[in-house]
């Protein structure tokens, strides 16, 4: 079996678990993406090993293990991330800048507010069990970027991604995103003892300037030119066009530092001012369907169960996770004064979710040293726990509110978000 | 920058080159893939570098810029091989298993005819230039399969996808495939010394008895049951059924011996049962649209020009690619004898790519030592050069036979492969 063959056979089972997995869990009630991520965890190599063991060929190739499962997980981080970047480029064409311009206000103070409460609570935890500064400083940034893409899907599973608290979560989020940023750049400028504010500086201005023109002048560009797409003698130009820009933008927050879905759900705000004319949404809904169930199942397939046998890892991981948590239903909570305590805490507990944003930061402090790796166990714990507590407890919250069912009509329609 | 977006830059890259080379080919009235195979030539890694060389993150994890390089190509592979899969499954879906059954007789020739010439011709020139009989069998080997995506999508954007001739190339391609994985098993096992009759005979029989499977028993499981897959609970499950079958069929060939994009065909083939009821065509266009470009521009991306600077290695590679060209075109046109000269030269032409096919057997080859670098440079440039060279001797074949104009309406419309 070549290398090719079994990168299918793995993408094929990994797809195939996902959404078996998605139809159990609708039938259950439950949201799909619970069901993905935990076949993932079922499948994947640290369970059933279906999934994500290197084949024999590339070894040979490389003459190394290490390097043969590196190649593997590179295929999986492309297969997840464009799946992200496609449900984030969908959040983003049900987003209109006026939207979010009317809801500024609050986003910002849940993104800020969302921020301090966790980063406290985890340093202060962390730093209180006998750990460095260094080590709190890292744990804590962890605890602080919203990854905002299980939210956006169980919100549109529950018919509330156009609600008002759904925009103040997007906007918070993209928000968090850029804080966070700066975090990390100042905590790896503490732990070099090279801070260079220069450097920091110029990361916060190139991160500011690429959102304020994708918002700003990027939906201006896409209202007036948009038109023109058709003129193209490419067959479904506007798609194309669309296709283009997401895959664009995508790359071009990484290159600034931002997370690649920022930009994938900045192209999307910018095409909302197209989606109109061209009706990407339902134009685009294949990728939706074939990519983004990877992202959930691979990031099931990436938990290590046996990391968790060391009792005290396991509670250092607990009461970290509880911290996480408390730390964003506090911050979003209190931004949201005034705002009714149902949206309040629906906003604080669709922050919640860290998945692979948190990751980065620990992948960065064991990277340099600054953290050990027990502490990094604990931070992959949170950021896979609060991934999979949202879903039920948003669920929960919503099902009063958004009553319609989940089973929509087998046929595409307009509007609303698709399988989500 | 990291690792993910280095590759999402490179993704962008080439698909923004691939539909800008499209939409200039299209417009100088050239095929559009012409375009994207030369603008992968343009920025591949051996002409411009602006894709495909490995950034720093990677080369600084594994220590091993060989290393780095191996996990982009299997990126790229990756991402070249679910477009040609999905090329492959759309042109599987437009094909009815009746309608190959009213050309198999044709189609059996031409598949036959189409491997002897090539063979006989390669052999006796790489054996007359001096080389060692396994070498010679070797490349008389990677001449006979045929790569019939290219083919496929020219016909396609000529809208001649459902002529009589079309579906003999397609099922004389089928044919091909099972007959040259055979002839490699054969050529492969006289390498070893260790020509194991009863592997080559159960590689056989596996392969037809999964043609066959997929053939008979799958359409018919579509036809019956396919109303089904409408009472799943997720939205879109006839178009998340077909997926699964695409991604399945496609590694289960993979893990036969066969060809992946076999496997893609005969799942398109089986679901064309199910087409006039759920539309696959016409739902399944945007994995089209973004994928499908990605193997054609991957393609020239992977064209060492500098190969060829040895005007002695050139030679050799101008005679061979003459060779297969008429090798397929004799082949191909004897088999039609009877059927007009205009239908036996577009069979004949049809069958003339080598694409990735004959790569393939070079690559063992080359990996058994029994080829040369040089001789393994000519298979491909034979490869390349086939495949360039079809598309435009296809377009002026056609273009009196089938006089509608290139540019289709921007929307989407049932029937007919999207931008073709």
């Amino acid at each position: 079996m070549d290398e090719l063959t079994g990168i299918l056979v793995d993408l094929f089972l990994l797809f195939a678990a996902a959404r078996l997995a998605g139809e159990i869990f609708l039938r259950l009630r439950q949201p799909a993406i619970v069901g993905e991520v935990l076949a993932g965890v079922l499948i994947g190599p640290h369970a059933l090993g279906l999934v994500g063991v290197p084949e024999g060929e590339l070894i040979h190739l490389l003459g190394d293990k290490q390097a043969a499962e590196a190649t593997l997980d590179i295929v999986f981080d492309v297969v997840a991330g464009l799946g992200v970047i496609i449900l984030l480029f969908y959040v983003g064409l049900e987003t209109r800048l006026d939207d979010l311009a009317q809801v500024w206000r609050r986003a910002s103070a849940v993104g800020v507010l969302g921020i301090l409460f966790p980063f406290a609570f985890g340093f202060a935890f962390i730093w209180a069990t006998g750990h460095s500064n260094l080590e709190s400083a890292f744990v804590a940034t962890a605890l602080v970027a919203t990854s905002v893409g299980i939210t956006a899907r169980v919100l549109s599973e529950m018919g509330a991604i156009r609600s008002q608290e759904a925009r103040i979560i997007l906007g918070a989020a993209v928000l968090d995103d850029i804080l966070s940023l700066l975090l990390l750049a100042v905590v790896k400028g503490f732990a070099g003892d090279d801070l260079d504010a220069s450097e920091v500086g110029f990361t916060a201005l190139a991160a500011i300037v690429f959102v304020a023109f994708a918002a700003l002048v990027g939906t201006r560009v896409v209202r007036r030119y948009s038109i023109h797409f058709e003129r193209l003698r490419l067959r479904n130009a506007p798609l194309l066009v669309a296709i283009g820009v997401m895959l664009g933008f995508s790359a071009l927050a990484g290159v600034v530092g931002l997370a690649a879905i920022v930009g994938a759900f900045l192209a999307g705000m910018m095409l909302a001012e197209a989606e109109e004319r061209y009706n990407l949404e339902q134009q685009a809904l294949p990728l939706y369907e074939l990519l983004v169930p990877f992202f959930f199942v691979i990031t099931g397939a990436r938990v290590e169960i046996d990391a968790f046998t060391d009792l005290e890892v396991l509670g250092i991981a607990l009461a970290v996770t509880s911290l996480a948590i408390l730390g964003k239903v506090l911050g979003g909570s209190m931004a949201m004064l005034g705002a009714g305590r149902s949206s309040a805490l629906l906003v604080g507990v669709g922050m919640v979710p860290r998945g692979e944003v948190g990751l980065v930061a620990a992948s960065i402090g064991a990277g340099i040293g600054a953290i050990s790796s027990d502490i990094f166990s604990v931070v992959v714990f949170m950021s896979i726990a609060t991934t999979l507590i949202a879903p039920p407890l948003l669920q929960m919250l919503l099902r009063g509110r958004y009553p319609q069912p989940r089973q929509e009509p087998t046929v595409l329609e307009g509007g609303g978000l698709p399988d989500l």
